[in-house]
């Protein structure tokens, strides 16, 4: 069943000036414009003949009439400040094509709803939506939540209308499976010319703030072996940290320093203090687990060797989630019945399915990022690139409700 | 011949006066507390008899009548924003007092003028009050010159009321030699216990601001080998260029990265920009000679270690100043024949003797400094070590005198 390609970018193209921004999009969770990309999506579900609506938080539920079995196909509308046009909103829309080019062609058995979930991004908490969506208990966190500006999720929720709305529960007798499509945010298919990326699993994160304290001393007056300088620590930590993650850690395991700080920050004087964020990424819990003990016995070592201390602040510990290796193969030969080339990958990115996981066998599909660049206005896909990927989803979903 | 310590304490707290904050001073140069000093200074020089006037830069004179050479003694009174009081002024007090004790006792032969130096703390241009008395042409630099709030050099001295004024010309014919007493600024006197140090030489220094430039992706959706890591460029830098320099320098050699800052500082992104600015100083000219191509080299390796481009941009390049040795050999004698300890030692900061230097022999004289701390309203250094620094300073000008 060849989905319909102008329908598709048409859809894409018109979500795309809710929040229009440069050539990006702004639509940060209950914005106005955040409300009415959804409602937008409300509005493309009826059409369809789905009994669609916002829930209590914001996400949009399209259930499919007629049939009690449907695959979930979905994402998120919700952008970073200043977004891309695609990250989300792509797999939004080809849920909406999908759906819809189930619907024409007469449903059998088992159908295809429509998950649009908020706040994605984390501008007041990360993945919210998923998480009400599948029952999870984050009642704490959604009370404590805030954006940037302090407003709080609870006053953002009452100001955005939601208040009183039901979130709907995940169906497990209905819901058989989770299928979310996403551009890759990254270069590995575009560097290797690969058309389809079929996702293995979303890796784990952990995150440690690291302080450095040493003793600001004058730099011309103070001699070497009197000195305490946090910032040969800090430096120090981030060569050897990086040596030991790598020997220790996966081939797909990744890590960054992404910031680093010293204070005073002035020239001639030896910083007292250097604050940096590491942050390593896995697949396996069981290399993640190994990092935690491997930053600190370096923290400490780099520390030592230059007279300073050092505090270790765990931050973020997110888990791996694994993808079903059924629907992965079933991605897989979807591509090959089509002729795109495909390959499996590790997705270094949070996305929902990694909470959809906890409940329904998921995957997810990538397709080419131009440049690798995301959260960014010039974020972009090639237009066959982005009707491929939706024509490989649509054939996945016959596949699984062909399986019955 | 004994200094008069209780008239030396009090000249010294009675200065501090002068634009007091909390227990430090804050007189930056040519403000109207820095003004005052240099005016207090001159009226103490009036008072011993000097013919004393403030010239056209703020540097202040003091010329003993009836002789026809001189050993000049003096140091600054200005200070950095909020900082120690006796930063500067305990040159400048041991100066009066010293002329003072020797104008009490009957000059024979040579006597002992005064200088009170502008801006060695470069408000607006470091050493510009030295300069200027030496004749040294420093035109270009002061019409140039900006403190930080933007007001220009010739503007502030105009307002200061100095238009017109004549800078007062070192005099080769009189002028035999130049004393700095100062606090050492640093911890070897106070950590080793010793009473004087005699200042060998003024190191020198050069300065390099480095700019990594890598890429700035996603840190987790990018694979290592296709980052373009500035910030792991610029931490193997701090790490590789310390060993080096180490290597290859001196055992005084000392070095700092004071300042380094990643763009766009955020834990989850590959920091595209790192920006450091890393400061060489040793006693030897040929040493620091040494030091530019070990950085050159090594910020190049280490770019190219992690596909990062990186710019050298040479900043501060100030030359070592040698102190005249049968100086440093009467201080230490001097403090022999009063039963004080004493080290030689190179200053590792700058100070007016290496303008002066250049055209007189010269030496300077530490006393301990608490803590080692300096610039900073907690700078201190005790009684006891402040009175026994005078003494042995005095001491010295009476040996040099009495050489002939």
């Amino acid at each position: 069943m060849p989905i319909n390609a102008e329908r598709l970018l048409g859809d894409l193209r018109a979500l795309a000036q809710i929040g229009k921004f440069e050539t990006g999009v702004n639509r940060p969770a209950l914005s106005r414009d955040d409300m009415a990309a959804r409602a937008w999506t409300c509005d493309r579900l009826r059409e369809i003949g789905h009994e669609a609506d916002i829930d209590g938080i914001g996400n949009v539920y399209g259930r499919m009439k007629g049939v009690d079995r449907a695959v979930l196909v979905g994402s998120h509308t919700d952008t970073v400040p200043r977004g891309g046009w695609l990250d989300g909103a792509l797999g939004v829309v080809y849920a909406i094509e999908i759906a819809r080019c189930i619907a024409e062609s007469g449903v059998k058995g088992t159908g295809v709803d429509v998950v649009n979930f908020q706040d994605e991004e984390g501008t007041f908490l990360g993945f919210v939506g998923s998480c009400l969506f599948c029952g999870e208990d984050v009642s704490r966190e959604i009370a404590a939540a805030r954006n940037k500006d302090g407003t709080a999720l609870t006053r953002a929720i009452a100001d955005a209308g939601l208040s009183g709305r039901v979130t709907p529960q995940f169906d497990p007798k209905r819901h058989r499976a989770y299928f979310e499509a996403h551009i890759e945010q990254g270069p590995r298919l575009e560097k290797s010319r690969v058309d389809i990326g079929a996702v293995t699993a979303i890796v784990g994160i952990k995150t440690f703030r690291l302080k450095f304290r040493g003793e600001s001393n004058h730099a011309g007056t103070t001699p070497m072996d009197m000195r305490r300088d946090a910032g040969a620590a800090a430096m120090r930590f981030g060569v050897e940290a990086g040596e030991r993650i790598r020997a220790q850690g996966s081939a797909e395991l990744v890590w960054n320093i992404g910031s680093l700080r010293l204070e005073p920050g002035v020239a001639n004087i030896v910083p007292s203090l250097a604050e940096l964020v590491v942050q390593v990424r896995d697949v396996s819990a069981d290399v993640l687990a190994k990092m935690e003990p491997i930053i600190r016995d370096t923290a400490r070592e780099c520390a030592e060797r230059y007279k300073a201390a050092v505090d270790i602040e765990p931050m973020l510990d997110m888990k791996p989630a694994v993808m079903a290796p059924a629907l992965v193969d079933l991605i897989r030969k979807s591509a090959d019945d089509l002729g795109a080339s495909s390959v499996a990958l590790p997705s270094g990115a949070g996305h929902d399915a990694q909470v959809m996981s906890r409940h329904v066998p998921s995957v997810m599909l990538f397709v080419p990022s131009i440049g690798g660049r995301s959260h960014h206005i010039s974020e972009n896909t090639s237009d066959a690139d982005i009707v491929r990927g939706a024509q490989v989803l649509l054939r996945t979903v016959e596949r699984f409700i062909a399986q019955g």
